[in-house]
């Protein structure tokens, strides 16, 4: 598909219409991505006439459903450019990052131990890492931002030492929608023996994501941003680390043999799947792969990055209104109304049937780096078009008239 | 209802059938639950026309979102006897017990305090405090079984001392069905000043259960077992329990105020909720809910315990057939056959269509105590009927015939 301006893909997507039937405006993506009918339909199926449990069952249809949740494992795993072994299924990216703070983080982590993390980072890539260290003492390093709200990977490399055994950093940012430079981030944290985490959270539905070929130790994001259900996400690790790393939940599924005396542990990725899995909802993130698969993500990022732009050069014009962020962002775009308080701002927007976030985003240094307590965002998805971007400009304007 | 014999609701439910469309005589629903189609309606629905985010858009549709979110957990609340404020949503009962046991255990518990298990327990109320007995030095007591496999409260009366901060214990057997004298257990236990968990997996599908007047500490369970979705289960512990506990998983919705010196939490629930939550798993459980009370659990459990009687009557006039577990079972039974393995003899059931499971159950130290590695288990959903039986006796017998 050259022709990035024909994705307009709404009628796949039975959450895209208003109560009443109209149009909807949906740039709140970021938060969480509708479904397509594909991924619907395939938990449709999966919940009714396909269901059984996984891994137990001595009967066919139980035998069935341990492959598709396997192949699901495989189908995410191929997404991002894994090996099935390596993909841990877990309730989001959050519990991921929390598995890898717990896990890891005490298997190999000691006081005094660094952390780099950077000033634009999600709460759930700051609160597990201030958690472990309250537990055992490590101490975080916040990266700054450059101007325009990148990840200053200059001041990183002057930042990181041998003590540092961790970086962990967003791919994309789900306020400003900046985009690291893995490459060159994973070559800094690598030169002083530090593994790289990535929240892939905003950067795996708008960016081709190859785990591979960005040479990050750890790969995190949840399967409801990226077009699937609710209730699952997904932890890359390669082999050896997941190898290393102890179990942190215990109970069914995840053990070798259990006795009161003693009990030994299942090889990784069933070592850190503890009891029923989220079964349906693994098969719905496959589908959802697929789905996204066939679009294809170079075309997605240049849909979106067209949009994001057109809307960025349309507020550009406007008094009294601030962007953040950098030019060039993946589809997310953050800005703030002289006197206008976000909320407001999204109320008034919601009456026209345009639905974007106000607020802190779940990245409060972020805001306090802005200086700011909120701000609006516009977040784009597949589906959203020109559209979307006419009636968020249209809206923004009526608030200017309504505030003016 | 008062004709148990009427209740046989197969056609409720769109996985009760094969591939070829005979009836399934599905006997593993102490595995896992199929879905009546108002649980997927219910799935479908929230993930289509209705899905938004929660707790975060200045939209209608993500307001209504987080009314639907909330209405489920007071749902839940409702449906075991508790209050809203008191239910945290978790990934099932496995993640309720490791969250118990990292927020509340660590807390609560120190080096050389006891905690009291049983016998008959599931690896998920095992594990999590094998892991806290390695983190922080706890003991761990195993509460033997009656000769018919109950839980034995006097054993219990003996061993428990103030040294003991916690029991933790099955509701009801996930093999054997043996249904645990709550009343009893939760007096003993909080005359030495513990508290008492209860795993209800089995207990809530099957019982009516109400927490205020079980006067327990601690009750959790699985969604999927309760005729809900995968991906969705709850911790119910009293409020002041929950307000003492520490977070264990970091992320968003969980903090109040997010600076990289220092993080101040949100209130429990939530607290314990970080990241976006299985939403629409949330809504699915609440649908179940309405489902199963709308049959009654009275009405299930009498249903369910004629079926168990009826196989058991049938399967005790058998040769070398072996039946564990106690005559009064909740709706679930354990057998052996001489010279059969029950993997062989859960294969040729399955050429029947019907369904049971062969194996540990999750439950080895129960096995080891039984004597065997592995035990056929039939278990009965309110689905099941008389046909079922039947259809479990003809295969018996059959396989009987084969190995004979």
């Amino acid at each position: 598909m050259s022709d990035t301006a024909t994705i307009s893909r709404k009628a796949d997507f039975p959450g895209m219409v208003t109560a009443s039937g109209a149009p909807w405006h949906y740039l709140d993506t970021g938060a969480t991505a509708q479904k397509p009918q594909a991924v619907i339909d395939a938990v449709t199926q999966a919940i009714g006439v396909d269901y059984a449990t996984v891994h137990r069952g001595v009967y066919g249809r139980s035998a069935e459903m341990t492959l598709g949740y396997e192949a699901a494992r495989r189908r995410v795993a191929e997404f991002i450019g894994g090996k099935e072994a390596e993909i841990v299924f877990t309730r989001g990216a959050t519990e991921a990052i929390n598995l890898v703070a717990y896990s890891w983080g005490e298997m190999h982590l000691k006081a005094g131990d660094r952390v780099l993390l950077s000033q634009l980072e999600h709460h759930s890539n700051i609160v597990p890492w201030q958690l472990l260290r309250d537990r055992i003492g490590i101490e975080i390093d916040v990266c700054p931002l450059t101007a325009d709200g990148v990840i200053d990977l200059d001041a990183m490399e002057q930042m990181l030492t041998p003590q540092h055994k961790l970086v962990a950093l967003a791919h994309v940012s789900n306020v400003l929608g900046s985009m690291l430079d893995v490459k060159r981030a994973a070559g800094l944290a690598h030169c002083v023996g530090a593994k790289l985490l990535l929240d892939g959270c905003q950067a795996v539905p708008r960016l081709p994501v190859d785990v591979a070929s960005l040479d990050c130790d750890f790969y995190v994001f949840s399967g409801h941003k990226l077009y699937g259900p609710t209730g699952i996400g997904a932890l890359w690790a390669k082999a050896e680390s997941l190898d290393s790393m102890k179990p942190w939940q215990g109970g069914g599924a995840m053990i070798d043999k259990v006795t009161f005396a003693k009990t030994t542990y299942a090889p990784a990725p069933q070592r850190f799947e503890a009891g029923t899995p989220a079964i349906v909802e693994a098969i719905g993130l496959a589908a959802a792969c697929d789905y996204v698969s066939h679009i294809g993500l170079e075309q997605i990022h240049a849909h979106e990055t067209r949009l994001v732009n057109q809307a960025r050069d349309a507020l550009r014009g406007m008094n009294d209104l601030t962007l953040f962020g950098p030019e060039e962002s993946a589809g997310i775009i953050s800005f703030a109304m002289d006197g206008v308080h976000p909320h407001d701002l999204g109320t008034i927007l919601d009456e026209e049937n345009v639905a974007i976030r106000a607020g802190h985003h779940c990245a409060q240094p972020l805001m306090e780096h802005l200086g700011v307590t909120a701000t609006a965002r516009a977040s784009f998805g597949l589906y959203s078009d020109e559209e979307d971007v006419a009636a968020l400009i249209r809206g923004i304007e009526r608030t200017k008239r309504i505030f003016g």
